[in-house]
């Protein structure tokens, strides 16, 4: 039987029935990526939504709820529409390696990839709201590599 | 003739050296992927070494001179085996909305990503050292598309 | 049946009675603008209410109880005249993108509204007290338009 | 003959050359709205251009230096295709009571905005980079009220 | 029956005794002038010692009781001699508009302050420890004035 | 013949043309009151426009010029009508003690002075810009009392 | 009988047991110094021990519990063997105005002692860990005076 | 020939006088000590005020001016009656170890400290501005010892 | 019978379960050695997985819960395959003497030992990741000295 | 001819004379090791004193200034008697990858070494100060490792 670390971050800052998904995911012994094909969605967004950071829709909801045998009804009561993702999960700066390596690299590689960005598309940025994000396992024998991917949409800024 | 403004950030916090690289490269009017063809290498390392985030070897300074015109001697009285670079380029929090995003990025994905990575690697992290970023333009009728991937070793927590 | 993440900001941060009227809203489905068109009020002013940033008169008090069904005793007891909002809902800067593009907002556009505001009334500010707010949903084939509109009294600096 | 205070902020932190547009536009006693009737702009978006936080385009440059009788090669030769604005200008928070009070406004409104939009449009956020932004000058007995309008294109978020 | 929203600050941050303060307070309907003319004490001290950042003497809590309907022994066991005000009440910088315009007010005029005072008393500062603090109504034909008053005892910089 | 330490804050953070004056002032031997008497104004508003945090009219650049005689000309060049105060003078929070007292006064009664506002004049703020400092010194036997008075408008807040 | 506000700093931050300690000393009405001398020390170590800033040693403890009457072995449970101080007592800045003027100390004279301490001694620190803190009351007929003593061993810079 | 590295701080942060006393002090090869006996003041004050933390009087100018051979116009026009202090030598929290040792005295010993203060004097402070500091060496065979006394009148805050 | 202070950090940042392990570990008075050694590991690591910043394989935790008298089943219930360690344990900058010197190291020779790095590997880091803790007592006369190792691979910075 | 970036970071932060030592260091095409082997002294040591962050005796910059062939005259100029390391070279929290690995050592194992040190040693710290940082590169098949070791003499706190 799984128990969440509700006093702990970042499950202290996440919503009850987010909680509730987590236990039950668990519980049940499902990685992400088993439980977003159930839901006909990629792993990473689904994890997301798990970490209160996108919105799942009512369809969302029941399949979700399907999947980990939890009611639908208790998961809309906590997450239904009147609920919208309060999106930001701290500390900052990171102090979690795995995450600061990502803020590490915009702090190396964040100007060079503006200046590539201008001048391949332009004065604009890449969303990060129109954006998908993926993460591969390639094998390698000097040791298997991480591949994780921003697919955003070019936004030229406007002039008027 | 192009100027560069060395009063102002980024590139007041750039060793002389290459505010004469940003110098040449703005009056021949070259991209950094033209640069980067020209000296072996992709262009996102180019522009990062560039902005003083990476560090040229000798016969990279040889041919980065050769590409620009610019006297290997100058290059590398500057660029040489003396200096390393001193990574990290401010301000922190980022101020510039292209820079922001990818901030915005580890926010609001960050432990989606780590929960990805734990699942599919373990205990360890994406090395950001050994690690390779790449921006592609993918054309897309909507509005085209910035594809940023970084494919960085995953290296497992040492136990002991 | 509704609830609300009362462990999570920025309801965390709220009077209880004021998680008691999210909770009426959500169960009653009623969104901003049509409380607000019962109690008379433009929906921006009536959803900084409920979020604590607004203080309402009885007679207010006694129509949003009357919209949600909830007793006004209930509400004057959290709400009434011993109470005085106490503004500012954190974090900051902020983390969740839409109110982080508000912020974005003044950090590229400040120096340049501040500009042109003395230009056009002189050495003054523009008041966020008396400062009316609202937004309009603007149609547009090529995606609808969020119109924000802050206005407020001019006011000159006093000299002395 | 008026000078520009280089060594304070904002002015320290811009390209020479926008200084050279600042003492211009004093020298000839222009506002901002003059000359955004010559190049055919609107006023903030031009000030937001002289305060470094837009680009112009060659046509652009070439209208501003008509209009300030610059010569266009000194413009281009600062700010031209070489060069791309690194957006923000402090400091943060805002110490000057005018920019202060657009920061007040998310402070205060920020939720408000927010749960509004999501009522209004959905999960999204309304564009800062898509946006025009508009000062209006609305004469009242009372005292006149600045107007400020940021029309912003509504982003839905990415589901994948 | 009024409530006090004790999870909100700044009553969160205060000891019990000080909310059941606040209780009786808002349950009497008393303002704190009218506790204070009881207590023989201007009201913003008052204020201040009901936000905890003075100290009642055991008079002085024998009168607060009396004027409140609380026993007297309930606010010595909680504000006795045995417990010493933690004084400042966050945050910093301050987010309610009433308190940011004081900390404004030493942004803007804070050494303009500081040269008058070196000019009329020396090296040495106003004490806000041997201060009093002062709030008038001043009717105005063109809107009420508040006058707030510091007046601080002039201490001289040691030499030795 | 005095200098002004202009590497030194806050003289290294004023314009140029501010500098003139307060070498001007010192050169003289004159002092702030001795000025503002001159120019028609308070001393405390004369220092805060020496210290870059108000904006003198042309008329009164034409006062002081003639009561420390720089020529007008000179003043106008850098303070004229295109340079508008930008400010706020930190460091924050402060460290010199006569101004952190000034911050200190906000962090002990803050709160106090909030809720004594909000009974005497209901949901509003007192104006920091529209707004008249003033000091005095009052003899006392037990050491002389700095009197420092803030008179500022009291905003209502908007409900619309 | 007396009650602690632990929902309140610094008792927040301190072990339950501390807590009790407090407690017990107020009910006692007992100061730091009636205590220090049954413990046999010093009543600033001993305060700061009640602070959770110092390790007592089970004799320590005994000798507590004997003078406050609190079973040895309720101490013994909470701040034994097991527990270390994890020292330092926040917030940062302080804003009690005690220990800001400690503070004010550093910010003040910080450099000055430095100096002087170098001259002295040489290259090395004045230790706060082998260092004994002390008060005493000056009587002085302008008012007593605070005589605080820092008793630190001089640490030499290591040279390898 | 002695050089003061006014690049560097703390001596970038003071005015140019304070670093031509820095180098005539190192030129003579006089001690802190030693000057401050010509000028019948203690070595810390003096130090302070080398620091630009303290205000010379015109008579200590001439003293410090015959003890270092500099001329007294010169430090009278950097230092006279024009200038006042700027007090607070940052950085903040302090980076060098002597500096940080006092400030972990305030983390570590702050509340101990206040808590003793209050049981011997009653509400109110040590003053930092009335307050006498001295440096002595204590010669222990263990290894010699920095006292470091605080000499500051007790404060009792105003009631009123 | 030992107890932990949940509600004080670093307990009040640990999963619940790793508290048990706490008080398990305080009841039978073991050192991390003790423990380490049962499980095969170094104290440091099994330090730091006690803290919540290192992961328990299920091995480890059957061992960890046989040496501690702790059901294997609540430990896996709490720490099991669906916990992953979010590290970092603050506060930042740390305060506590032990942990601050660690910091200081890096303040004072951080430079040092990235120079020596670089001289002897060239352009790279040394991992926190593959890098293994230790702690040796190595007596002294003149005082006993803790020999502090941290042995990580050598990553050098990737090119592309 | 190798130049020093006195522009940039660190150096910027370090008296001129330290920039002749990197600057004939560099001519000199010498490692830190060389150079301390012929001072006498470990190259982490002499690594630090270029950096500022150590003191040279006499006799120490004599034997430098032969390594390198710099006058002594011109270095005691700068780093003779009257010298004194101001400790700490920024930024923080440290954004170069090589520091930020130091830095989230203590992050993740910061209690883990407090705790093992407590249990080794008991109540007290590993001086930073009588301390001594050596590296060792130790050659390994799968990717040589950096031996990093702290050498500190552990200090008991003082009780009293």
């Amino acid at each position: 039987m799984a128990t969440i670390a509700t006093n702990q971050r970042p499950y202290s800052d996440l919503p009850p029935a987010n909680v509730t998904l987590f236990e039950a995911k668990a519980r049940k012994g499902l990685s992400f990526d088993d439980i977003a094909k159930k839901v006909g969605k990629d792993e990473v967004w689904l994890a997301a939504a798990f970490y209160g950071q996108a919105k799942f829709s009512p369809e969302d909801l029941a399949k979700v709820g399907q999947a980990l045998d939890i009611p639908e009804k208790e998961l809309t009561a906590g997450l239904g529409d009147h609920w919208w993702p309060n999106r930001g999960l701290g500390p900052i700066p990171p102090t979690d390696p795995v995450i600061y390596r990502l803020y590490e690299g915009f702090l190396v590689y964040g100007h060079a990839i503006k200046a590539v960005i201008h001048e391949k598309f332009g004065d604009g940025i890449m969303s990060m709201i129109d954006c998908k994000v993926n993460i591969e396992k390639k094998p390698d024998p000097k040791g298997d590599r991480v591949v994780l991917t921003f697919d955003g949409k070019f936004l030229p800024y406007a002039k008027w």
